[in-house]
């Protein structure tokens, strides 16, 4: 399905995604339904007339759906005029990530990667505390975006970006050697582990807004929080809750940027470190590709207003990000 | 007890404070000890010569005990040679708040005017959740200093610093009728509560050291993590939690004063105004009380490099910091 | 007279305000105002056709006038057609502030509550200044705002914060006994009068513009220069005129916000930890208000661009901002 | 007089500046005086043994005083034992000038010059407001320091100030011809005058403390009201009075520097501006001659912690700093 | 030509600037030239139908053209129909200055006045470097604009700029005489010399973009690298080098805007003051001659939002920037 | 040698590191040395008595000498008595890494791999360029510090820093394949290049002092400006020069820490962080190993004023710093 380039007229079947739904209702008094469907090619506008509420019947944003129509001209653009539309069945085969930005690894491949560094470590009471903490997020961790609309916010973004951060870790550790391996590796697998309770996302994977605890709390102070709990439970040590809670709530580096406290010691420094630096280069890969080579990007804002240059050498890869 | 004012030879026989103490050896090898000792009065370098160790002779700093020796010229100065020494037992009748520097009303008093408030709570919840984590607390709260040497770095001083934030905001919110006296008044209970693990304190109340956990996560998000655990083991709901918490975790108004998160509603906000103008108010009051009326201050480094006037013109009551 | 609840066709009488007013010409070449008309209930748009200027119908922005007229329809929507139109006369019984928004206590009783104060002082000196000061300014003093669009910024706004300051003000004193009981109130009562100056106000009571006098020099000199030059006509002595113009260049806290000094003195700080604490509960209460319960609100600019929650849990009374 | 090159047991007499006097109590309880003689040479410390207090023998720091006595050893150092000690009387002829550190220019000739522009003033409200100022002040203005110990602190260092920047005001407004001349030139002239109410300088010209007005108000508040209260009393039109005080209590520049408000007219700006760039370049003068040529001075608290750099490549004249 | 003045239906001859110029296609498929053209009078929208492009009818923004053509209604306004375009012949006599907004003094005649100043120079040494660096850059240097689109930006604006501050700084050093004349005026000279470098300017005289290297590098850098380049081509020693060079990093004054050192030396000092002066008082002229005398600007982004007052007491010439 | 070991009356002979000379003369008039010697063991003070200057004995700061003498006991210490010393021949065999604080691997192997990394560009500009670079300064590359006293201060420290960098590089452009490797990895082995001109370094390999030109220029301007001379004469391409030129003018990352420039490309800001990352580790590892496990350091000026913790859970080896 190709919304964009299918011309008036035409009749067509497939799988999208319900980006906005909202029930109206006609002069006469007869409900429809407004939507925009979107998938990976581009959205269009659509209605579904003479709309029967049922519970089989009922859409939110966000939504993953199979729909049949036709395209219909309306003003100076063309309409999807929505014939049958339903749920997608598991038996339909389709692939979410086909129809959502999602990141380029699935997200059960990434997980099997953090896996098996929590695996490695030497640290028995890290490794309960780790592969507890993740079987409490497990399922939602999969999908989760990393954020609403910075960085890697697409579906699966924020194992993507906290495998990309483990990855950088063990680098780290392999140049200074003096460095704590699992600590540094439990705080990158950990340190952003509440943007699950921090953001309400749809099972597609799209964040649709921040929780009214996220607002209050933050991740950070919710992620310690999170592992306080989970490792009373466990019988984790005292000392060692301590130190991973920190790293957690020092992530973010600066109290400008929401730290509760500046990192203390090397591994949590590192790891705000690298935090940062994933997600500059996240952003200015991300601008950067929006402009032509030899070219400057507008101000960006998160980025201390630079203009960004396009130097057009790229490297081995096309950016992917991941 | 008086140290100072008494001359030398005089024999003495008293209760005070052990400020410093630290075991040497004389040029011969014969152990003793060498102490400062201290009350309200001030203090005095001290000597217990032939010095046996043993279990009911073993002295720490801020113990609270009684001793009997005479006074003896050393240099320029007299010193105290001790010739008996033993902890202070209950049935001494000696009352430490005459020893140390302490908040102006009893710790017992105090709690109760704090326990009165409570008791008034309409909202059952708040009333649960800070009758928990006072009861929690209750022995150490009863004495705990406010700080190491800042404001209200006194005995009981904790008591003294929420106690006086709770009768402004009991004010503030006779005048602001649209504020929510139960959700202000626990905050202002519980805001500091996690000093108590924050500081290691003698059971004279004096503080010593910011714990290693104090350090690292500091008493704002410990205190998060204290009505998170108390509140969950006694059916507090999620919402009321998440107020609370809130907060304690945005009680120092800014990210630069260690703020995790800005205050986001006004009882919140309030909270943290309060807290600050009582902290500003005892440090002012303490740095103008040094100086001679007409006079100014040297530079107060914690209020922006302030001179501070003493303008003689006081109050009703002498300064008491209450 | 309730423009928003009317239908097309009706006939009307009644009093309100006049929020712009614009001479224009038809085509034709007949002149007519183009009125905008407003009262507690909303406002709309309203035409004089065929008008004759003359000295009794002259009209400014802010008048309060009575009008007879009809409404008719004009495009999507219904304008006022007016057909007589004059200033509001003693004798019409009509009360301006059940036309504006206003201060829920009166002028006359608020500033008697700042009266009774001032005559309450020991110091005798002060009594006479603060006293001398309202009368020069009492007249305007009884309807100023206190600001153009931020808080307070409603008729007898001005004084409306001045007595929550006070209020407050005196709290502290019972709190903190050696505070200046005198001095504080007096700071509170005077510390924002010039504003009588800094702004143009209309006689309803809304402020238009900020003075040219206001912008260059600003209340908080304004009022040093008013206290100083007062105050030397009625005797009063160097030293009292020099604390309390302390307070007043003082009272914005930081130079960021316009102090011309820190605070030096007790009184002078609390003094303007008082004033920034009402501001911003009026603002805060004033965008929380806005939004649903559970909601957030937009960025708020002059909050540090914080987004402020609604909880719901509000106080014995309705948000009335006093 | 030169202290510092006279041998022991040596007689002398001569005229110099009392740096420090206190009167003391030998051990047989015969009263003396323990002093700090200076001139422009250097300073020793003296003895006046047998001291009998009386009205023209009473001695304050800073006293230009004519002494007589010898040279004594004293430990590894040499100190006057003083026989005689009077003030100087103006027939003695000495000039306090050549005693301590002075502008290089009489203060009665920098005054000369700062009139003779104010005569040339085209506005005739300006010319009155800037001769009245000065005509209440004169006296010491002549002899008045700029500061206590930063840049122009030296005798007369005011006017020394005053006259740099209105000669480089005079050249400002050559080549910007649109700037108004009397108002920049008013503004030079009078943008420091309050500094001999803010600070207490003893006649010899060396200032020794702050006054407390001085700290409560500061030269920039007590300038304008200053200029308000002689500007009324002569009849000075409002909206004069008003852009001059706009000038003085805005001359520092930015609020952090003690500017009540920003400059908002171009001939405050200047003058900011001006102020300034003769405060730096005093102050790098004196730091650069105090080291070698080819070195860089420690690093510089006032200039943003520079190390500045001798090149050695002096101008036309030495450094004289006026 | 003066476009604004002229009524329809009228032919019209003359010269103007070309503002924008874009090829496009009537719908029958033809190609014609949508252009605006400007004159220091106004700006107008004009047609170039049938357009056939050749060598000599290629036309860039910012060429200067020579045009015939007439006036005809287009909607509610004129546009400019042309029926003959070229561009300026020397033989046409035209001079680019009355077209374009341009400094008051030709280029030729600042220029000049910069050289003398540089005959002058008693340094050998920097006499050679500044004469050889203007060499260089000559051709360019007599129209360059100073900025894009703040102080300065009109033909020959850099020369403007330079020169200004270059008769600020001699009066400078008249009046601080230990000031090195030479030193100072060389940096004056070369300190913006690399703008030539960081914009693209077509030869009007008016500034498009910023180059790729202006944008990586800037001028200070860009300054400093070609000061080397022909230093050592010409013999200059190390240590002046090095001082020129000093002058030109640091000459924008601090980190945050763009200096890559604070200056370090007196004259490097007075020529970062004297830049951010000229650059002031040209934008405050610029702010003020916008609106009315007794009001205020919109607040100014550049200059620390101030509103500014425009006072109207001009000086004793209207403003004109030179 | 061990200066430190070896009792009073003993006689030794070794090579060690002259730390300070001083020639004095004695009572009697006869010239000694002063001096105090170090090797990796310790320092001690020495004295050589009659001595005689002569062109192979002239001795300075950082000289690596071979002495021979004996202790003898001075006031409560020992001091050495030089009976000969010359400096270190290479027939000695001594090698001057045991003798100083030096970077675990020796300069040659560092050079190795960095000329290795280089070798393996695909760029040929950037191959050559680099090459031509390290030609210039590869004598004193090899033994060059990183720094006075901060980070990497010893002996090939430049290079170690620089290595550690490269390899960083190396795997971030492992992880994130869109980033060029040629241009990342050339501007991390010339980031710091003109640190060699920056510092004076004896040949031992310990900086003295900054040059007069490293501070007026600093490092990242002289590199840009060695890049762009050699650059030219190798007949380098503008659009390259400019991308390197960029990297070293912006590397320190923001203008507060001395970039002229911020980073506007990826390789360039990545290039800022690794250098901030590996400074930083180097910082905390050095502060973090001076305090006992489960303690605080004091605070840490160039760290944000924190106190760093020591968790005593190393990584797999020692902390060495390479």
């Amino acid at each position: 399905m190709n919304f964009t380039a299918i011309g008036s007229g035409q009749s067509h079947e497939g799988f999208c995604l319900i980006k906005s739904v909202e029930k109206k209702m006609t002069a006469k008094g007869v409900p429809y339904l407004d939507l925009i469907l979107a998938d990976n090619d581009g959205e269009i506008s659509a209605k579904l007339w003479d709309y029967k509420e049922s519970p089989t019947a009922t859409f939110e944003k966000f939504d993953f759906v199979k729909v049949r129509g036709s395209y219909v001209p309306f003003n100076d653009t063309i309409q999807f005029r929505v014939e049958r539309i339903r749920k997608v069945l598991p038996e339909d085969g389709a692939n979410i990530e086909d129809y959502v930005p999602s990141a380029c690894l699935s997200g059960e491949i990434m997980l099997a990667e953090v896996e098996a560094v929590t695996e490695s470590f030497q640290d028995e009471e890290l490794k309960l505390l780790v592969t507890k903490v993740i079987d409490e997020y497990r399922e939602r961790l999969l999908y989760w975006p990393a954020a609403k609309n910075l960085h890697h916010a697409v579906r699966s973004g924020l194992l993507m970006h906290t495998l990309t951060i483990l990855r950088l870790a063990k680098n780290v550790c392999a140049i200074y050697r003096f460095i704590n391996y699992d600590l540094l590796c439990a705080g990158a697998i950990l340190h952003d582990i509440a943007k699950i309770e921090e953001m309400d996302v749809a099972s597609t994977g799209i964040a649709s807004e921040y929780t009214v605890k996220g607002n209050l709390l933050g991740h950070l102070v919710m992620g310690a929080m999170a592992v306080d709990r989970i490792g009373r439970a466990n019988g984790i040590s005292e000392e060692t809750l301590m130190l991973v809670e920190h790293m957690l709530i020092s992530h973010h580096g600066t109290p400008e940027f929401g730290a509760a406290k500046l990192p203390m010691f090397i591994e949590a420094e590192v790891l705000s470190e690298l935090d940062l630096m994933d997600a500059r280069i996240y952003e200015m890969a991300h601008a950067v590709n929006a402009v032509e080579e030899g070219e400057f990007t507008p101000r960006q804002w998160a980025l201390e207003n630079r203009n960004l240059y396009n130097h057009g050498r790229s490297g081995s890869d096309e950016v992917t990000l991941i």
